[in-house]
């Protein structure tokens, strides 16, 4: 297997985008990558996209996307593992560059969620839960996440100001990131005081519904000085995991094995233990997602996440720096796109380029979770 | 990049299967692909999926198959291309093998189509073409296949006679093949008397609607002895092209761009000539993409293949012999998981299994398209 380093990433502000249609949102994010190398021509696309079909009505979506992008006859495909969508984008990329068959690879995301009506987004996300042993019984996504937020509180006695500990960093860290949706500062008053949505899971634990793309370029090590002026990251570790679909089938719910999996597996590729990892980006699509994949991952003991977090260790300057881009819940999550925004963050990070730079960053890592932990792709990186 | 083989492959008879789940179409294929190896554990799985948020209202599509198979914390994703999302898993797969990241990979494809009601199906399968510029507008799949019929009829002269040929020939190969949706054998009167959908096209010129799946097992070709006894087949072409998605936006109307350029890559990647190919299946969704099909991969000169299909060339005993599974027409079209059946009729004709054989067939191809030529994948295989 060859060595593979992504030499350009791109992004465009995230948010309610009514001007912006489905293909827009991909290309603009496509072009800023691009723009960020010397690439004219591309071997091969993979795009993350949850639902195409369920959120505009629209499947093909390597072909379009490709089309719009000026790169007709490219190949190009779409994957998918519902909101672990764009980490399954970088990882199909990464082993195509490394496997020799293609070079020059654009990896992307994209995913327009706010132009269904009535509750056509919880529908559409609900396709992520077992349709028919969960989402057919009335279980939504606040719901689920609500269980496992409820049975750890149970166990560990976590108390509200800890799990609202997660909002507020991630809103501090957004507030100075100009792609986040929601830019405003939160404090924890304000999260408590939210309006519930599924007890213990209020508003501000939720990440939003949210319109965006984002794109980055891949290409083999040994041809970045030729392609791109940027410092290039390289992928030294990739992996994903599945686990049962349906939360009542797991062996546990304050653990999620599929994260657990991926990310030990990650790291053995990476040659790399937990404390070698200066900045993470999680998925903390509920505030409790980001607690309990925290320790899942291995960066605090199983019940020590909610504490970690409200004692400040996982703050731009804490011991273990997670979501420095606002996260999932101030940032925005456009399911397919936001593994790929992961991993941008963590490139400007170990370029140094960060909103929110964390110290001396050389090792980074992404983590990107399909459902409620039905699946998950981490990514390790570190700078070539 | 290493070898890759086939070592397993595993279809269920396909129809429309009231009494089985989206899930259980794609879990017996794979079990019957497992079946004809070794294997017990899986490194990873590919599934091609078109459309599972609009037909059965699921997407995650990787998990929820890995958990169903009993491979629990499998790496899992799904690929989608409209109908090339077959294709696409057979590519994915291959070059994970290739690479050397996983040494068994189960490929596979599945569609539960009949469960919408009213014109579900045909909504959910517009998402192939282009929303908003040919959905929006009417346009139906039957309607953008038409436009390419009239066309070519204009442009060459074929006579509807030679466009019937196509589905009467399909319909006799399926005839022998018990895993078919439709295995009654058609005249061209019947053909050319059946009802009008799109003109030209009749109901007897349409694929129909199909619940499916096809699975198959990928090793390196070193483990082939190891893991299976049946004959390995390898993979030794493989590519995928993209065209405008619109058909207004193409070139040509009686060429496939999309074919063409997949078909030239996977070939040279090979290093075959197009009259090295014993055996092929082609994406015949509608009579006259056969046609097209044939003359874009370069088995006839542009305005011949109607007439070499009339003149029986293509038959089982032809010089070309095209579709000896009975082809969409007659064996179904379950979108996700035909560009895996194509890839499973060749692996039967390798090893000298298949229905309708095709003496000495030691080269074979496989040709994948999405909507209305937006996309393609071209596989081909050899006897190891």
């Amino acid at each position: 297997m060859r060595d593979v380093a992504i030499i350009g990433v791109g992004l465009q502000p995230w948010g309610e985008l009514w001007e912006k249609s489905f293909r827009d949102l991909f290309v603009e994010a496509a072009l800023n990558a691009l723009d960020e190398t010397k690439v004219d021509k591309l071997d091969n696309m993979y795009i993350g996209c949850m639902s195409g079909g369920l959120f505009v009505g629209q499947e093909h979506i390597g072909s379009i996307m490709a089309d719009y992008l000026g790169q007709r006859y490219l190949s190009a495909m779409r994957v998918e593992s519902a909101c672990a969508s764009g980490g399954c984008a970088l990882r199909a990329g990464f082993i195509e560059v490394a496997s020799g068959i293609s070079d020059i690879v654009l990896v992307g995301g994209v995913e327009k969620m706010t132009d269904v009506s009535g509750d056509g987004a919880t529908y559409a996300l609900a396709t992520a839960a077992d349709q028919e042993y969960e989402v057919y019984h009335g279980a939504t996504f606040p719901g689920l996440y609500a269980l496992m937020a409820r049975n750890y509180m149970d166990r560990y006695g976590m108390t509200r100001d800890q799990l609202s500990a997660i909002p507020v960093k991630a809103h501090d860290n957004g507030h100075n990131n100009p792609n986040a949706q929601y830019r405003m500062k939160l404090s924890v008053e304000q999260v408590n005081n939210s309006v519930m949505i599924a007890e213990p899971l209020r508003i501000l634990d939720c990440s939003p519904i949210t319109d965006g793309a984002a794109a980055m370029i891949l290409c083999p090590l040994d041809r970045v000085k030729e392609l791109s002026d940027k410092a290039p990251i390289k992928i030294i570790g990739s992996a994903m995991a599945t686990d049962s679909i349906a939360l009542h089938d797991r062996n546990d719910l304050t653990t999620l094995d599929a994260v657990k999996v991926a990310s030990e597996k990650a790291l053995k590729m990476a040659g790399k233990g937990i404390n070698d990892i200066d900045v993470t980006e999680v998925h903390d699509c509920f505030s409790i997602a980001e607690i309990i994949v925290s320790e899942s991952m291995g960066f605090f003991a199983p019940g020590k996440g909610a504490e970690a977090a409200a004692n400040g260790e996982t703050r731009v300057d804490g011991k273990h720096p997670i979501n420095t881009s606002g996260g999932l819940k101030s940032k925005g999550h456009p399911v397919g796109a936001t593994g790929i925004a992961q991993g941008i963050e963590i490139v400007q990070q170990l370029r140094g380029e960060a909103h929110n730079q964390v110290k001396d960053a050389k090792v980074g890592v992404t983590q990107n979770m399909g459902g409620s932990g039905g699946s998950s792709v981490v990514h390790v990186m570190e700078v070539a």
